[in-house]
């Protein structure tokens, strides 16, 4: 059993019904230094509860999931406490995820009016905590109901009016593969300083009912997955490099079985 | 029974199960006088036969679907039939997809190249045969499988080599809607002269499996159709307005009431 290359971190919900203790203990096991974590795990187990677990087993939070959904009532006071679960568990990261349209609204330039406002109230709260907002731009397929930023040139441009620590942007694989300008955004990100975590998926058809969960394990799809990480990686990014996987297949094998295999595709198709 | 606004043109896979003479006698009864063809039912009813149909009941054929594809072999020979085959139903205008990546590839910018090459290789057949080819760029989530042409702008540079009579583009609002250069692009292909066709589909969640008879009727989403039309107005573009939904419920209905549904919501949403 070969050591993992120190910048792989397993994102949480690519095994999504391990339990935190196993999860740590099962990394641990393998040698796996960094984890994303979600605010529901982390809320059920107990937010102070999981980071001295991460803090007692030397792991690094790499980045909490997710604030955002800026369509919805209180999304201020909610992202605020996302924030501040961040904070206390040391991790330097919470990813947004700018929420779609609200309920019956055709009116996308006013959802995206609205993320700009939500990150000008947001960031220096964030900056104050230590925290650095990433702006997660999702697929397009997604903007009705769950984002509309939906490249990276549009999160990078939502991003520029604050300082890079804090708001900056994700990479995601999955996401942006397919659009013309993603090695040209990467490098703006990097000029920019704006790269705050960098995740892999892979790119599967046909899509599932509702596409949320089928994204494909690193090397069964369609992304050059290596492309993008020495594209992020020319950047002068040095930072994690989480899997994350929304697969019911996966979700199925027993969580060891689906880090070794994440780990085992991850040394084939991305290092 | 209000006369319908003479740019409304019924896509034939609106009404997919419709036969074609039923389809031909039921526009007439109801006053449209634009249809947009398949070639797929145009070869089952005779190639011949749908042109003379359509010419002794006064319709306009205003687009044929489809060329493109061009990741398969054969092609070129295949798009050169097709053009044959728009020509002989008079229609000006021949809707390319351009197809996915190749099998088991992950190179979609040698995909994306291969567009160009054929592009190249077909556009002055095109002309000859006085129809112009018209690059629909396909939702994002088409990539991989159906269409690497993902914006109205990458449509707009693989066109830019070639005259405007030979290629130009299709704009759908169900494929463009979430794009935040859509409203420029509109102007751009305006000002370049490369508006083919302008089509409508509304967009709604969930997707289904497959993500391709997802579309949704007029009204039913969040696109903003009528901002769309406007754009497209204001370019100076007077053509057709092809209404083009991919729905499996529309699909059940009896043509007559799908076209009724259709022309009542295109006159509430659209004009």
């Amino acid at each position: 059993m070969t050591v993992p290359d120190p910048r792989f971190s397993l994102n949480q919900w690519t095994t999504r019904h391990w339990p935190i203790p196993d999860l740590v203990s099962g990394c641990v096991a393998r040698g796996v230094r960094g984890v994303g974590l979600w605010r529901e795990p982390v809320a059920e187990y107990g937010l102070a509860r999981t980071a001295k677990l991460m803090g007692d087993e030397g792991l690094t939070v790499t980045s909490l999931c997710r604030g955002g959904f800026f369509q919805e009532k209180d999304a201020i006071a909610e992202n605020r406490r996302a924030i501040e679960e961040a904070a206390e568990l040391g991790t330097p990261v919470l990813v947004l995820v700018s929420g779609g349209l609200p309920e019956g609204s055709r009116d996308i330039d006013a959802a995206r009016a609205r993320v700009a406002e939500c990150l000008a109230e947001l960031a220096p709260y964030a900056g104050s905590h230590n925290v650095q907002l990433a702006i997660e731009p999702l697929h397009p397929m997604y903007a009705s109901d769950r984002c509309v930023v939906s490249t990276l040139g549009q999160a990078l441009d939502l991003a520029a009016p604050h300082p890079p620590e804090q708001v900056g942007v994700v990479i995601d694989t999955y996401h942006l593969w397919w659009d013309t300008a993603a090695y040209d955004d990467i490098a703006r990100a990097g000029a920019e300083d704006r790269l705050a975590v960098f995740q892999v998926a892979d790119w599967v058809t046909p899509l599932p009912e509702g596409v949320l969960t089928g994204r494909g394990m690193l090397g069964d799809g369609c992304v050059e997955l290596r492309r993008f990480r020495e594209a992020v990686e020319a950047t002068g990014y040095t930072g994690p490099i989480e899997v994350e996987i929304f697969n019911e297949e996966l979700w199925a094998m027993p969580g060891p079985d689906a880090l070794t295999l994440t780990l085992d595709r991850f040394a084939e198709h991305v290092v």
